[in-house]
């Protein structure tokens, strides 16, 4: 399988992106293909390159502040839109970029299309729960949607569950504003309707303060929703840090005692919310496969998500979504 | 003024709900009309009541698990009922109930209609923020919105915020998944327009990140996003206090040195985000002043909202919320 890495993507670009891609080299039996500026890239890493890793040359970058969609029309030739290009063009099986989330989203929706029967993308996010964690889609992708976007965001969340988070039999939750059927929105209800008729796997209604329980392996909502859940719950997370700190006593032995030990819970509790454990979280329901990473991404962040990436490639993520979708539409399975 | 308390609702139901109510008896100049079962409340408190409380009888009691609408039709002689129709027919000025919530915004919005010219009821919640708090509207009450609906919430929100927590020029912020104005679904990128174009202390759109960080007196958003934010920060908090409480040390003498600043912490944010502090939320927009208290209110609570109510009567809070809603929808002050 072959990777494209967008090497100038993202806030420690292209130091971090690239050593990143260098330590997955090893581990993988494919081909990383460096998308960028040739120039930086071998300023940033003079060592010869692993024989699977291998250089293609973008002149342009998207930065983090460009408007999405023109950004795409007026940088042809960046390492974003190269990358989407390679994938489109059957040069490359995945694309992972740290750029501009919105134009990473719209190159690879609007240059591969969706996936067949998919009609709209979705951000599949992995969240810390008890014991364990879930998958929140749509996080942010499509903010207006229909209860039949929402059946499919259900079904490749739980393929993504399935695939490459190696969860059997994911139990998918509808996140609404009560447990009982008939509560929630207009979307919600009818969306509930249609889910239980058609997903097995279906589990029911799931409130925002009982997502972290661990008892729900996929939830799904619409991007607007799904966006304030994961903003809210860092913006509380951060709000009770600030507080816990401000409780620390004035004593200073007592001070010196405790707070390695509430920075100790913290960076435990960062570790398990950390989006560089999972390597970025992968839009789903594109004809391709997409990982958007943190701008943030560091090195590790980076493997993690060509790791995934690899995993999703193998377990022929896009096929099995695919192959759900339309059983559940109701449509011919393709013969791709 | 006179305040109708609904003796019977609430886990703790009828002690707390009347013990509440007895404490806020003397600090009232007006009266307090304890509505429910008289045996029930004689058998829980045999002092005689000060002066200004009178027992107002009602047989029936609505349950916590009873469908709403349903349970407003078939007990038509519940304190829920009994205390809403005590408002609607002008024999008080304000009703207070921890019984359940989906019933007593129901009776409210059923039994006395919309403030004219307000459209649709929200909760207005009062969430913690850094050196502060914010007031979140809605949490809950109207899961489907239209632009104009959320421009009536922020008019209502900005209202309670000046009249009730006395902040004189309350920033408003609009939920939103992005900060630029083109940002969100269709419903925000409306609402967005009309919000810029109408009130004056409109500050721009705000993420779910950023809402506790104390920029923002208004946060203003359709009854499932507010939900789904009040509910996430519940459940993120359980989360992390979960999560910190695992890693406390082996060593016994650093677990006993640790253990209680640890609880101090948890309790101290606990309080900030304290239903009972405020009471309860009032669900604004509806012709009568109505504060729906926690489930789990205790007598502070119930204490808190009486408090509320009075505050709201005497700032006229109807009034205003009615006199700039008409100015910001164009249309003719009424008369009243």
């Amino acid at each position: 399988m072959r990777i494209a890495v967008d090497v100038m993507g993202g806030d420690h670009a292209p130091e971090q992106i690239l050593a990143g891609a260098l330590e997955a080299a090893p581990e993988s039996d494919g081909e990383i293909l460096l998308v960028g500026c040739p120039d930086a890239i071998r300023r940033t890493s003079r060592d010869p390159f692993p024989k699977n890793v291998r250089v293609v040359e973008a002149t342009q970058v998207i930065q983090m502040c460009d408007p999405p969609v023109e950004a795409l029309r007026r940088k042809k030739d960046s390492s974003l839109v190269v990358a989407a290009n390679l994938v489109r063009n059957g040069e490359a099986d995945a694309m992972i970029s740290a750029g501009n989330t919105g134009a990473v989203a719209a190159a690879a929706h609007i240059l591969w299309k969706c996936l067949p029967p998919i009609s709209r993308p979705g951000i599949a996010t992995v969240m810390p729960a008890l014991n364990g964690r879930f998958v929140l889609i749509d996080s942010g992708a499509t903010p207006d949607c229909t209860p039949k976007h929402l059946v499919e965001f259900a079904v490749m969340g739980s393929v993504y569950a399935q695939t490459v988070l190696g969860v059997k039999e994911p139990r998918l939750g509808l996140l609404n504003i009560g447990t009982e059927e008939a509560k929630g929105n207009a979307l919600t209800k009818q969306t509930y309707k249609l889910l239980k008729a058609s997903l097995p796997n279906f589990a029911g209604n799931v409130e925002g303060k009982n997502i972290f329980d661990g008892e729900f392996d996929v939830v799904v909502c619409d991007g607007f929703a799904g966006n304030v859940v994961l903003k809210t719950s860092q913006g509380m997370a951060e709000l009770m840090k600030t507080m816990m700190s401000g409780i620390l006593p004035k004593n200073r032995v007592l001070r010196a005692l405790i707070g390695p030990v509430l920075r100790r819970g913290w960076n435990e509790f960062m570790k398990r919310t950390d989006y560089a454990e999972y390597g970025g979280a992968p839009l789903l329901g594109v004809n391709g496969l997409c990982f958007i990473c943190h701008g943030h991404s560091n090195a590790k962040a980076i493997r993690n998500a060509i790791r995934m990436a690899r995993r999703g490639h193998e377990a022929r993520l896009n096929d099995r979504i695919s192959k759900w979708a339309a059983e559940v539409h109701g449509e011919p399975v393709s013969a791709s």
